[in-house]
């Protein structure tokens, strides 16, 4: 009886799989993966089948969602479909998954490192002070910005926490949007709504090439940000709601604060 | 010149730390562990030797927070500190992060999965529905539960968001609060307050050894999750806010929810 098993390759580069998804790709029939939803910058896709020591069919968004190769292999094979980051976050994985599981495939889920969790981690910040999660889309040839971001950073501001932006991302043209460009969006927003969500005295964080040796992070004031040169790669945000002692000294000695955050 | 690398070990064995993980504990000087703020349930501490290959120094909460003994090693070596889940999660790591960038020594960290990205995953719900996360804490000889996990719940399911809730840990003495327990703490709170935050209609879901191969789930009413065997291991939590219909799909098809969920 086959199986479908979504492992994730992790944040950045061929070796950000754990050892255990590495493992299990080795003993699969089949191996499958996707660069559409997501994209790993630390590395090309040469890298990733000769870590993995396999051959690698790569489908693009008909093979995926329309075709439903892996789940056509699983009924009698062990098929593996490698994805980059976390093998859900990706609402097209989660559709391929329930529909394996309709069609009476067995499906399992190796788990792997995500912006989710190492954005507070490598900020010091204290992860159960993050609230909703934002995503900001390209905005070229739209009339106006969308005003959800902008109403989730403040919903959780007014509880005090946290917020991590994902910036958007077209994998198909490997396309990601700059921390520049986000902070640029958000001061636009504010300038929309004024809400006093996104002042000049607000503390963010720009992101680049987590999970790398060198990843670029920066916190401060939005015009700290702004023109800040993050270097390129996949990057994301964080808007700051209260700040606690601890998270204020980690953010100047990681994320090259200026001292002044400590002082309202 | 030394180096501090915090390296995470991952969700649930010895074969959840990355590639790239083990690559930079082979290479290192000294291996440090702790296994009192968290502790791998899938593996001993044999297991993880020989995964690493190399000998591995536990130490107990006195060596890393008074004798802060990674830091002094770090001044010349390179120093590994190996740590269940993500690294950085608990505040202790932080800290000493902090304490060692203060003396001049490099830090770096290397991500692993974490539950705070594997819980929605493995539900297959949507990631950017998470509000705040809930911690429980162990509740005996204490003259009542406080206030703050159930308020936190209640902020989340207001904005329509999903509570994950992390059940206490006592990695001392290797005890961890079960789903049981916690739903039970929940319904207490409930009759105290009275909000109408956990009602009889309220979906919850129960999750157990997330990152095995076999990991435990099941969602439904308080009543289903109440008394249902989750088998052992580190346990947590989701109170759902609003439920979007391919979530309601998910967790009848990966844990066990029943039909009525999807009827309101």
């Amino acid at each position: 009886m086959g199986e479908l098993i979504f492992i994730g390759l992790g944040l950045y580069d061929e070796k950000d799989i754990s050892v255990k998804g590495k493992e299990i790709v080795k003993d699969a029939d089949i191996v499958y993966s996707e660069f559409y939803t997501s994209h790993l910058v630390g590395t090309d896709f040469d890298k990733i089948q000769d870590e993995m020591d396999v051959e690698i069919q790569v489908l693009d968004r008909e093979g995926v969602e329309q075709e439903a190769l892996p789940i056509q292999e699983a009924q009698e094979k062990i098929v593996i479909f490698l994805t980059a980051g976390d093998p859900m976050a990706a609402t097209t994985h989660v559709d391929l998954r329930l529909r394996a599981e309709e069609k009476g495939v067995r499906t399992k889920v190796v788990h792997s490192s995500s912006i989710f969790s190492a954005a507070p981690s490598i900020l010091g910040v204290q992860h159960y002070k993050f609230g909703k999660t934002i995503t900001l889309p390209f905005f070229e040839g739209k009339e106006s910005y969308p005003e959800s971001p902008y109403d989730g950073i403040r919903d959780n501001k007014e509880l005090g926490l946290h917020s991590l932006i994902l910036l958007d991302i077209n994998g198909e043209e490997k396309k990601f949007m700059t921390v520049n460009e986000g902070v640029k969006a958000l001061m636009h927003m504010e300038e929309e709504q004024s809400n006093r969500v996104i002042t000049e005295d607000t503390v963010v964080a720009g992101l680049a090439r987590v999970g790398s040796s060198e990843p670029e992070l920066r916190a401060g004031y939005p015009e700290d940000i702004l023109n800040h040169d993050f270097g390129g790669g996949l990057q994301c945000m964080v808007v700051f709601g209260g700040l606690h002692f601890m998270e204020i000294e980690s953010l100047i000695a990681f994320a090259d604060a200026p001292e002044s955050i400590g002082e309202e």
